[in-house]
């Protein structure tokens, strides 16, 4: 753990934070909105909060910036960002000039799987995968202190794992990933697709959303399932099924010592968890000899800046 | 790539192959059966075999060795190996003992990983998963040069991740594995329900194998899908599309810069390699900005001794 400060930044699609850490406890934070922002305009605010947060005559021992998008290991070029609008943006190059000093750049997905596996659920474990529910699913894997990055920074997309090759079509084109059946986005899909087929069944979680299939959320299925709704209890039933599957894919691919789960979904419906955690163990039941807890995340929103600040800092001479 | 001579055995449930290996190259090399024999002898007549291989007077700066089970990393001791008989079988200290030398053990599909990834298919390139297509599928990671072996010496079995969650029973407990469709036992299980629910679109196939349909292999699937056996040719359309979507959750989850594709079945049908990889970029076309090249393996049946070897002299000081 180090014991000077670092300066963790988490850009994403609605808004960034920008925050002072040291190891896992967040020293001073604030935050910005992105939306209808430019990448120039962005790299300019986050620069200024930063040093606004810095005490007087201070530097942070490094910099390190978590973005929704991907990442070229080295150069902190990002490749893409969807939800910034951004392609081909040399962000380490422009906030480095920006702040004159060297930052970091690296997937926030990963940044957090860092701040999970050193300070958070998966302290002290020498191998961790993360897997962050909410509309999508983000993950990140950690092994022996080091995040894997893959050739083009973009491992860690156990959201588009195929579970079902000949199932329905997911958000990136592929048909059948993990999010189609399991991510927030999903949940809601299998909910609206059982109502449609069953009008009579839906009935009382279409009630909740003001009679319009279209209405339906994730959050009102989670709410309609711990009401002890069939259908809904069954949309997460497919989903435990499936996120089982996938966690047993995990273990079986790369044996960590400890999976982390976290994000929106798994907060709104934590019985997600034990079930998905009793399909898990029952596919793996008969070959695996010890089989990895599921932990809870347990840094919340700021693992994202701690995870940069504590990556940069400990890839920083 | 190391100058000096290493030693490299690589122990399955039928032979062990016992090889002085520098770099890539195999200077001299000797097999034995090892079906029926204790693990005692098998240590015994693997270091014999070894000093008589070895010229006089010379020691191998490193002797590592592959096994065809689960190993714990550091120890060398084999947790399992079915096809061996092992369970908790301290291989490491046993053959030290044996050979009065420092020996590192790893799985076998982990060491014909780090041969391909160092000196075949993946050599150059920064991170490389491999898949060794035979009766069942074996794969490997190798990240920056490092191997990935996981919590428990067991990463890499993407064989066993899902990709048919409600899909078939594998041989391994779990429902719906990728080798369920695209390995050896796969194929043929896939072509003998083909043939039994429709025995008429069958018969071309059944013939070839004296009209039972438990005498059909994998290989007689091969040869009728080269003759043009419809029946035959939809068993592989099958296994490519899920090797395809099997190759894309690797594409996803671990972002290799090449993937390597080995063992029999690819050998003894060379088109599926082909149809996967067509299978996969569709699959990646609307995400992935480069998606990794499929190279078909080069080592062949010394893959194994020689990673085994070269990985214990990378690993030792």
């Amino acid at each position: 753990m180090s014991e000077a400060l670092s300066a963790g930044i988490d850009i994403g699609g609605t808004k960034a934070e920008v925050a002072l850490v040291r190891g896992r406890e967040v020293v001073a934070h604030q935050r910005f909105p992105t939306g209808g922002k430019t990448a120039e305009e962005i790299v300019g605010e986050a620069a200024a909060t930063l040093r606004a947060l810095l005490p007087a005559g201070a530097a942070p021992r490094a910099v390190g910036v978590g973005v929704a998008g991907r990442v070229e290991p080295g150069s902190g070029l990002v490749f893409q960002a969807p939800n910034l609008g951004w392609k081909s943006y040399p962000l380490g190059e422009r906030l480095t000039a920006a702040l004159r000093l060297p930052v970091s750049v690296l997937n926030d997905v990963q940044a957090a799987t860092y701040a999970e596996g050193v300070y958070g659920a998966g302290r002290g474990a020498s191998s961790v995968v993360a897997l962050f529910i909410g509309t999508g699913i983000g993950s990140g894997i950690l092994e022996g202190g080091s995040l894997l990055r893959g050739c083009s920074g973009s491992a860690g997309e156990w959201g588009h794992s195929v579970v079902d090759y000949r199932g329905a079509l997911c958000t990136c084109g592929n048909r059948g990933c993990l999010e189609t059946l399991a991510a927030g986005w999903g949940i809601a899909r299998l909910a609206r697709e059982a109502v449609t087929a069953d009008p009579v069944a839906g009935e009382a979680l279409l009630a909740r959303v003001g009679g319009e299939v279209e209405h339906i959320t994730t959050r009102a299925v989670g709410e309609a399932a711990t009401a002890g709704d069939p259908l809904a209890l069954g949309v997460f039933e497919t989903a435990a099924e499936a996120l089982g599957a996938g966690l047993a894919s995990i273990v079986n691919a790369l044996d960590p010592c400890r999976i982390v789960l976290g994000g929106g979904v798994m907060e709104g419906y934590p019985t997600l968890l034990k079930t998905a955690d009793e399909r898990m163990r029952a596919r793996l039941a008969a070959s695996v000899a010890v089989i990895p807890p599921l932990m809870p995340a347990e840094l919340g929103r700021f693992s994202g800046v701690i995870g940069a600040a504590e990556w940069a800092s400990a890839n920083t001479p």
